[in-house]
Order: structure tokens, then C-alpha cells, then sequence
């Protein structure tokens, strides 16, 4: 168990940013609402996985909706302590502790600051390893274990209860409710049990996203490269230098749909690269071909900076570096792919694990 | 209290698709969804909102969503019974009586067949007094009682637990999840107390809707003019005779929107009646002339049998009546027009009573 500071708090966020792929929500609100909870209720504590007992029961808060709105929404908080009192009426075990749902600059901090408010701990793990658009691709799914009942909650007293029997109808029902809230809303899902969070989570995904931020932080600190420090800290490969020179951006269904063009800047001199997204980064298509795809990571960094740009934040005229990281084991199984890979989400190519599209071994567009 | 005889389910279906104004679903389908649970669990008891004791704790089931499925997912039962069991995990006074929330073919007899089911009575009262196409236009709301918790299931193990702070936003959630749940859902709605119904809801719908189906049949054995038995009973006005020309529907947003056309026929020859509807029949429109409209009853009857046709099974070249009758009092206030009247669904027109406008008097359009 590990009480964390501001400056992890920072970390994390800004880590999760990037393993977020574009979404998953602007690390600065997320860094922001968990240190105000912080200042307000004390300092969220983190707990390793193998901590934690088997009957320990571990709830699972986030956001859920489009990411654009939120910027408009903050602060985070009240709504997120009535979507857990709401959970808590159906509950006759207390909740232990606390674990996000996914990697991302926003829902990886949601567990942060309502850890504060509760006192309970943060366990360093999720169920994505990442951050996905929709509510089923979790590694629970994978193992059949349902995150219902879900308690969703707004500031003005709205609290919707759903049981489902199974986690693409909680998908379903959340998606559209989202968009009742005002586009986002707070959820809480039920707790699952310790043993449950050692078999079918990602285990460690906090403090990964913790080194990534750091390694960012620190790079910049020494006026050195973070786009290599973050390369060095995932082992990820460097998929494309450019210019944006296009963003397509449109709000459907309670996402954000659309695709980013950029030209080649560097050795990348004359080539293009799109990206498209739904919330997240799904594939890249360099020249007509992809090179990366869902489930590996995909996130577009600033190439001055380092840091991670989220979907809502891609503008004309950056300056970008788009690397790829491996994705959590688990999504490299038939399961994993059948549940999360490019098939899913409309793309008529089979997976190829991101270091053989980039090695250049297996070209498959 | 009254034991009702398959002749009173009967009765209440065919009159209660007379109030339901084009809605509340198909009376077929609403009485032999109370027929097989009479035969299943014995007959409903209807009781008089006089013999209810004001602590008394009634709640209110009904379907959601857009009838023209309902055809296809039938029957109704299991969905209704998982809606009241998730409900009744939230009370801690059990149910002692159940009511409809509208007079409609299908949505007066989901609480007969509910208390069947149950063993406990029905109260002879709803909160509409005819079919409205939104779940706030209740007369609870203009009291400033909620309907909330309200609990939406499926036959599949979903159910959906809302609680909201006004029935504003239980519409709004509860729309959106009619859509997910596959067009249409069964909920319940949270008990009111005997008080409460004896004060803020239209009494002896459910009896009015039985002496009209009963004026009809009789009508019908005596080879006599069932239109005209209708409006003795109602005290209502023929509006319009004509054939339908022409038939627009579309399903949005959970509603079947469109008109019917019409063209006049013996003392009306040579004019045109359009009726539109949201679910129900919202205004009827006279040569450019509005000549009745919500919350006025608006209803298509069978030139010949006098039964009143759903806005699902409107059809190019049936002869029909169409009349109009009063609303409850409760719906003529201020309040009751600002809530419910033309000017909620976006008519720019006063509300006239009926008796004005079919009197000539007051022909505003």
C-alpha cells in the first residue's frame, strides 16, 4: 500500500493519457479532479493486486459518454458519490477498495479521487489495460463475469440502476443514457471480488501509466526527448512523424467518430498517415495500408512535448509523433481479438500484433 | 370491490382503445394479455378509489415505447412481473393495489392482468384519463408528485431501476431505454398512497371505459349504430365522417409520428379532415382549421362497427367517424394546458374546449 502525492497523481494522469489512445479523457481534468478530492478528503492510497484478499470487493467507478462535453462539465465528484451511494443500497458486502474500468486520462483518475472521498484504497489494476469506446470490452467480459448492477448519477438527483445479463446490454442501456445525462454521466460498477481482480484484470496498469508520466516528466525536466522516453518505458515502436493537415470530428451514439490526416514530416517526407477513431484510436492507415490496429494501443503524441493528445484536443498544424505499444496479453487471444480487434469495429482485416506490422514481416492492409 | 368476468376485460379493452385516442395499444392485444392471466391466476378485483385507505400503496404498471412492435412481442407477462419483483426490492411498505398510468387498449389491462398475477386488486382510476404519448403528462405531475423509482425489465434478466427528480427525466431515460430494450419495455411505477390517488388522479376511468366497450357490443347485438352509442355515453361530438386517403407513420425516438387523411363523405363531402398523431391523436385539422386538440380526445372510429382503430392499423380506404370528447377537468386548468396542451407539442394555438369548437363558436386555428 502506497500513499500517493500530488506529483504521482500527475504522473498517472499524464501516463494514462498515453495508454489511452485518444481517449479515456483530458488528463488535465483528470489530474485536477483527483487533486482537489485530495486536498479535500487526503491522499488516495494504492494497493497491489496481490494485496488483496479473495473476498476483498472491488467497485469500479468512471465516466462514460463523450469526452468532449466534459470539459464543460468538471468538476467531477458529487455526481460520482451519488452513483456510488446509489450502488451501495444493493450491496450486502461493503466495498473495499476501488479499481478503474480502463486506462485514460480521466477514468483513470475517477478511482483516484473517489478513493479520497471514500477512504478506501486504489487497487493497480483495470479492465482494459487501455482505454476502449465501449462498456463490454473488458477483460472481465473474457472470463464471463458481468460488472452489473452499474449505478449511474447525475448532481441533480437522477440515479439509474442497471442490472443486465450480460455486459454488452449494460453497454447498450449506459451508451443511451449517457446521452440522456447530457452526453457523459458518472457510473460506479459493482464490486467484483479480489480473486476476480487477480484473474481477469490487467494487473499493474496504474503504476505502468505512473513510469510512463514519470519518464515524460523527467525527460522534459533534462530537455531531452519524451517521445523516446515513452518508446523506452513501453517498448513501443515509432509508427509515423507528421504534420496534422485534417481532423474530421463528429458526436454520434455518444461518441466521438472521426479521423485525423497527417503528412509526413522527416524520413516520412511525402507519405500520409490517418488515423481513426471512436473516442479511441482504432486503426492507422499509412498510405492506403494499415499499420497498426485495435486491440495494440495507437496514441498520438505531441512531438515537441511528449505528451499524449486526446482525440478532442487533435488540432491543424501539430507537430505529432504516432507510436504504437503492445497491447495486455489477454486481447491477443482468439477471445481478445473476437472481442476487441478490428473486425469489431467494421475493419475488414484480421489482427497482426503491432511488432510485426512495424517490423515490417506481415504488411497486411 | 368487483370480481371482473372475462365480459368486463372485453368491455374495458374496447372502451378504454376509445379513450386511448389512436394509442395505448392495441385492445386485442391488452385483453388477451388479461384473459390468459385471468385463466393462469383467477380475475382481477376492481375497487372503487373511494374504498382505498390513504395509507394504502398503488402502483403502476404499464408498457413503454411505440406500439406497432408489440404486435410482434407479445405475450406480456414475465417482462411485467420481473418489472414489479425488481421494483419491490426498494419498498419497505408492500403493494396493496395496482393502476394504470392511461386509459388505452393496452395499457389499461397491464395492471388487470398484473393483479391477476398478484392477487391484488385494481383501482378504477388512472392518472390521464385517455393515452398520452409522454410519461410526464400524468396529472401526479401536476400536483408535483413523482412516479420515481420506476423499474423497466425484459424477458431476458434486464431490468433497470429509475430514479429521477421529476417525471421529466423518467421520461427521458425511460424513452431511451424502451429504444434499447427493442422499441417497447414493461415498467412499473412506484406506489402513490390511497391519498394520493383519491386527490391528484382522474377517478373511474377504468368503469368510464367499460360502459363505453359495453355500449358498443350492445350496439353491435342489436344491429344498432355503435358510433352513435359512443357519443351518448361520452357526451362527445362527431367531428368528421370520411374515408382515409392516406396513412404517414414513422417510428422516432420511441413515438409513432404521422396523420391520417381524410375525405369527407355524406354531409362532409367535398372537405378534408387530417389527423395528427404521436402515438396518439394530437390535433385534428379541418380544412386548415384546427377543430379539436389535445388534451381533448381525439378518436378514429369504424364507420361501421363503431370500434375505435389504433394509430397502427389505420389504413388507406377504411371508413371511419371520427369524434371527439371532453377531457378531464383536471387537464382544462392552467396547469393542465401548459402541461399537456397544443402548445406542448408545438401547435401554435390556444386551447379551445371541444364543445366550443365543434359549436362553432370559437373556430381558432
Amino acid at each position: 500500500m502506497r500513499t500517493l502525492t500530488l506529483q504521482d497523481l500527475h504522473d498517472i494522469a499524464a501516463g494514462s493519457a498515453v495508454l489511452g489512445t485518444g481517449g479515456g479523457g483530458d488528463p488535465y481534468i483528470g489530474e485536477l479532479a483527483a487533486v482537489r478530492s485530495l486536498e479535500q478528503y487526503g491522499p488516495p492510497q494504492l494497493m497491489g493486486v496481490d494485496d488483496l484478499a479473495d473476498t476483498d470487493r472491488v467497485a469500479i467507478p468512471f465516466m462514460i459518454g463523450s469526452p468532449v462535453p466534459l470539459i464543460e462539465k468538471f468538476p467531477l465528484g458529487a455526481e460520482l458519490t451519488a452513483a456510488f451511494d446509489g450502488l451501495s443500497r444493493f450491496l450486502s458486502d461493503p466495498v473495499t477498495a476501488v479499481m478503474p474500468v480502463e486506462i485514460g486520462g480521466v477514468n483513470s483518475m475517477v478511482p483516484l479521487s473517489l478513493s479520497s472521498r471514500l477512504g478506501k484504497p486504489v487497487v493497480d489494476a483495470d479492465c482494459m489495460g487501455r482505454a476502449f469506446p465501449e462498456g463490454q470490452l473488458i477483460t472481465l467480459t473474457l472470463d464471463g463475469i458481468g460488472m452489473s448492477p452499474v449505478s449511474l448519477a447525475d448532481e441533480r438527483g437522477n440515479n439509474v440502476i442497471l442490472e443486465t445479463c450480460d455486459n454488452f446490454w449494460l453497454e447498450r442501456f449506459g451508451r443511451s443514457l449517457a446521452i440522456d445525462f447530457g452526453a457523459i454521466a458518472a457510473g460506479v460498477g459493482a464490486p467484483i471480488t479480489g480473486r476476480q481482480v487477480r484473474e481477469s484484470t490487467v494487473h499493474g496498469s496504474l503504476s505502468y501509466a505512473e513510469r510512463i508520466g514519470r519518464a515524460i516528466r523527467q525527460a522534459r525536466a533534462a530537455k531531452q526527448d519524451g517521445v523516446a522516453a515513452i518508446l523506452s518505458e513501453t517498448h513501443g515502436f515509432e509508427i509515423f512523424r507528421g504534420k496534422i493537415t485534417d481532423v474530421q470530428r463528429r458526436i454520434e451514439r455518444g461518441w466521438t467518430l472521426g479521423e485525423a490526416v497527417l503528412d509526413g514530416l522527416d524520413t516520412y517526407l511525402g507519405s500520409r498517415l490517418v488515423v481513426q477513431f471512436q473516442n479511441e484510436n482504432l486503426v492507422a492507415i499509412r498510405d492506403e495500408t494499415i499499420v497498426a490496429s485495435v486491440p495494440d494501443l495507437i496514441t498520438i503524441l505531441d512531438a515537441e512535448l511528449g505528451d499524449a493528445i486526446t482525440t478532442e484536443h487533435l488540432r491543424y498544424g501539430y507537430r505529432v509523433v504516432v507510436v504504437g505499444i503492445r497491447c495486455d496479453p489477454k486481447w491477443r487471444t482468439p477471445a481478445g481479438i473476437a472481442l476487441a480487434g478490428p473486425r469489431h469495429f467494421g475493419y475488414d482485416v484480421d489482427y497482426v500484433p503491432i511488432e510485426l506490422r512495424v517490423g515490417g514481416t506481415a504488411a497486411v492492409g
